[in-house]
């Protein structure tokens, strides 16, 4: 147990904890306000008025031009199998796909099924070592039967940002008629987004990755882009996403959406210079340690370490076993074991890939967490390093 | 106003309040739990244990062989959608699906859209005067190529309940290669749910519907059946639904589940009882109505009246005024202002179809409500036939 007899949670990455006050905001619409928004009475039809409200809230803190760019969905699972698929359908003439090597899994997994299984031709651009994207690799690789690029703002495991807008602009300079569809799950809330200039045609946000609950999701679609739906059925959301809405999850991530707005100076600041000092900490107290993406933009909330010879999954357990919440990888592939694509693509040694975690800090951390984290950290280390065949 | 100052919520078939004991048990997973239940750390890890628990209570309330039939989704709308497209996409070469005249909308409207998208010929089977499935249509109906027969349990607008498990026999007796998708989000919880006996394949349910909150649904999925994802991405719900799982829903939905099987016996006596006064109330006292399915068998909570020569609008409005919720129709077409399609199938002569309302009953119903709204009813009739030119 650490000193503090609670969790130190350095993964929010993963998952973040409810804001007390989104929780504040949601619990009338798990209580008293039960209304079904598309009932005819008064009293479900009131409901749809806060439903009105987070969405605007939701495009507004998204730069978007209109609210009835947003549809919500239940996780950004669901927002991209959505994009992706309405885009395809509705396009079934073009046949090539491009996303990136070091997407999230619910991205690349979507498209390595449509390779197997629906006969599209996926160019997976590369990243180099420091996980930045190759841009000369995407500008060749744009063909005129290239249907979509999609690609993540931020990356899950390294926190490395990629040049959205400049890739936007590449696409649509090579292939105006190619739909541009952006992974914004680990973006959203750490770094300013603005879609107010239209470059962005397509772009997904989970709620749970910022201080909402989960269960709740959204898809940005640029106003004129018709999609068809995933989920048919109802009218909800203008026949864009049938199902009862999730009422309570939707009115929380409106509020949580403001709130992530709010707190980006706080998450640039004081979040950026706790990152810092347990990044610089450990590579100067730590031997043979290497910060993954350290030499390129990053989201200030994240740092992804390698260490030599070490086992990572070793590391989290004793973490865990103090309490501490780290990860490797996404929480989404933590149970396969396999080493991270992420640093794979980004051709870190062998020796140091096993390795690797990484922390995420977010609103509710504070430097006591940091300094308690960097006393035991060379410790876990240490004793590792004594059973690690290889470490010197 | 009503005099007991409150919302009278006679509309649980389109939501139900979110039952308290169900709200205690989710409330720590939107608070201090919030672990990502795909994460290394003991922190998240153990929330897996939870939802563990959720899929064995749905189980057992469903009378499921073994948890692992159970996936959940985001609500009932995506479970059809799941059900339907993956048997149609692992079958592709058979193009024939059966469903009948009266489904939800979220049934209905998923199949006009394989039929107009996907070359899909639907044959839809129709009811009688009381609502009532027409078995021998279903029978010469199923051909060699009917690769799906979707129908539901029990019918939102009017509470009949179709003979699921004869329905069942004549599909498998007919084709045992045709599958058998239901809908039971109107049944369960009104009427025993029992699928031990295998006959049927793939099931429904929505949480809202039985006082869990909106957001969460399950799919059941007879053991041995192989559904290929509609959500795909991560490799939760053993990589049968990608996104992270909406763990506070997931658990709200399990313990609902157990107090809905619990209520059972208090909805077949009490609320049928309630429902029961409130019709024969109705009947008695205002002249030119008529109780749709009166002559079938219904689940307990529901009774549909239409009133001759009366716009059921009309009705809902006087109604809501007074803090009285019912509904015409599901709320999911609400909106549209057609008239009911259920009803239609059923013959509901044309001076009756547009006079129709639902009273959905529930657990928090109670006998002076249904008095208040006997006493008010026949003002508000008597009122509406004023200015009504056709009615006597």
């Amino acid at each position: 147990m650490n000193p503090y007899e609670k969790i130190i949670y350095f993964d929010n990455n993963a998952t973040t904890k409810t804001d007390d006050e989104v929780i504040s905001v949601m619990l009338p619409f798990l209580g008293e306000m039960y209304g079904n928004p598309s009932s005819m009475h008064t009293f479900g039809g009131q409901v749809a008025k806060d439903i009105r409200k987070a969405r605007e809230q939701i495009a507004t803190a998204l730069g978007a031009v209109l609210p009835s760019e947003i549809v919500f969905t239940s996780c950004a699972s669901e927002s991209s199998n959505m994009a992706v698929r309405s885009i395809l359908e509705s396009n079934p003439e073009k046949k090539h796909l491009i996303t990136t090597q070091v997407e999230h899994p619910c991205v690349l997994n979507l498209f390595k099924w449509l390779e197997r299984h629906k006969n599209y031709k996926v160019t997976y651009i590369g990243v180099d070592s420091e996980g930045q994207l190759n841009l000369d690799e995407l500008k060749v690789s744009i063909k005129e039967d290239t249907i979509l690029v999609a690609c993540m703002w931020a990356n899950n495991e390294t926190g490395v940002i990629f040049p959205i807008k400049e890739i936007g602009k590449i696409i649509k300079e090579k292939n105006p008629n190619t739909y541009f569809f952006v992974d914004a799950v680990q973006a959203f809330g750490k770094i300013p987004v603005d879609l107010s200039d239209g470059i962005i045609d397509l772009l997904s946000i989970s709620g749970h990755k910022f201080h909402a609950p989960k269960g709740i999701g959204a898809l940005y679609i640029r106003n004129k882009i018709k999609l068809r739906p995933l989920l048919i059925g109802g009218h909800q959301e203008k026949s864009r996403r049938a199902g009862t809405e999730n009422v309570a999850g939707i009115v929380a991530m409106g509020h949580a959406a403001e709130l992530a707005v709010k707190y980006l100076e706080d998450e640039n600041t004081r979040v950026r210079a706790l990152r810092d000092k347990l990044e610089q900490g450990i590579i100067s107290k730590i031997p043979y340690t290497k910060i993954n993406g350290i030499g390129t933009e990053r989201v200030p909330n994240t740092t992804n370490i390698s260490f030599e010879y070490i086992e990572g999954e070793l590391i989290l357990l004793h973490l865990s076993d103090l309490n501490i919440c780290a990860s490797s990888g996404s929480a989404c592939t933590s149970d396969t074991l396999k080493p991270s694509h992420v640093l794979d693509a980004m051709g870190v040694p062998f020796s140091f890939l096993h390795g690797s975690i990484r922390f995420s800090l977010g609103r509710y951390n504070n430097e006591k967490e940091v300094d308690y984290v960097l006393e035991i950290m060379p410790q876990i280390i240490e004793k590792l390093a004594r059973i690690s065949p290889f470490r010197k």
